[in-house]
């Protein structure tokens, strides 16, 4: 299918390019067409990968990937265009990291209200689901990653039920995630945004951030 | 050794359990000496088990327990009494869960400060040890209760270094909890604190209470 993915970090660059991998048409949109990095993500991706705008890659995209660090989020999809999101699946992998106050960093917004909620609140016309975002983006596209005997879980959350299964279908089960949990609607992405604080601290400890989070059960 | 619990409730009961079977002498605190759940408690857990006031606890321990709800803990320890604490390790299991706006709960207080955090700064004398709040309290003591197969990762933050030693290896590691990392000062219980969202919302998505979470690397 054809994929937008915003955004041109490094989890931008990983996400675009597992999709190029699974057979996808990937268009990676910025703040301004010829972006250095996004033209030569695109020129190491083959005839399937391009570049674009935000607004192009949302108007490419039949489903999109938020890529964008946490801060950038709104900002890049009021850049995108209502109309060119409107009916879209977004998977929302950014968290809202806030770095102005040092390292570790704290969350912009969390506990009563998450990231995820306010991009649904902001475009109600896109369905918003919100997972991967626990991980290393490495990680996010490859579950053995994280170990080769063991596999860690994914957590979805997101308002429309079908969306999600297709995120699941389409995504996650490709990349390996083979344990996921459906925790429920948008306000859910609560608690995994929530998750960052203890993932930045586990690699601060063990000097390894190719981990996962397995629910043991 | 001796060791005081404070609070009565499902937490205080498992733990001071687990505590006897381990062959502690323990001591039950709560508000009040002679509170109903204390004494019958007390009673179902033979000789080395008994109960009294928070500060009877407090001052019969050489190692504390602090099974509190969350929104009581700071009064249970001005009650048991800054003398009655002096040097002591406090093992702190409570989270700053807040009903008061209806299911699921929010936390009282995350992302710059934590609950392990307010305790360490009104009681300076103290040596606390955040850890176990991330599960129900019969997979604290016993962490092969959530699979017969596998093991969760157990964390541990606080300031004194030889105090998690100790707790890891008196209460941790006879309790099953073989993976453990310290991620560092007190100020890293945000972190764990901040699990608790998404440990709700995997309750509610799994109906299985009894889960942990392992740190796949």
């Amino acid at each position: 299918m054809n994929i937008g993915v915003l955004g041109t970090g490094m989890v931008g660059n990983t996400i675009g390019s597992a999709l190029v991998k699974l057979g996808h048409s990937v268009k990676m949109g910025s703040r301004t067409k010829g972006n250095e990095k996004a033209i030569a993500w695109a020129a190491a991706n083959g005839a399937n990968a391009s570049e674009g705008t935000f607004a192009d890659a949302a108007s490419f995209g039949t489903v999109l990937f938020n890529c964008t660090k946490g801060e950038g989020a709104l900002d890049a999809l009021h850049l995108a265009g209502a109309e060119n999101l409107k009916d879209k699946i977004l998977i929302d992998i950014s968290n809202p990291l806030d770095f102005s106050k040092g390292m570790p960093p704290s969350l912009f917004v969390c506990n009563t209200d998450s990231l995820g909620e306010q991009i649904q609140r902001a475009f109600p016309q896109i369905k918003v689901v919100k997972t991967l975002n626990i991980v290393n983006c490495e990680v996010m596209v490859n579950a053995a990653r994280s170990s080769a005997n063991d596999r860690g879980t994914m957590f979805v959350s997101g308002d429309d039920a079908a969306s999600k299964q297709t995120v699941i279908r389409d995504f996650l089960t490709p990349w390996g995630w083979d344990d996921v949990i459906d925790l429920g609607d948008i306000t859910t992405a609560r608690g995994t945004e929530m998750m960052l604080p203890v993932w930045v601290r586990t690699w601060g400890a063990t000097g390894n951030g190719h981990f996962s989070f397995k629910i043991v059960r």
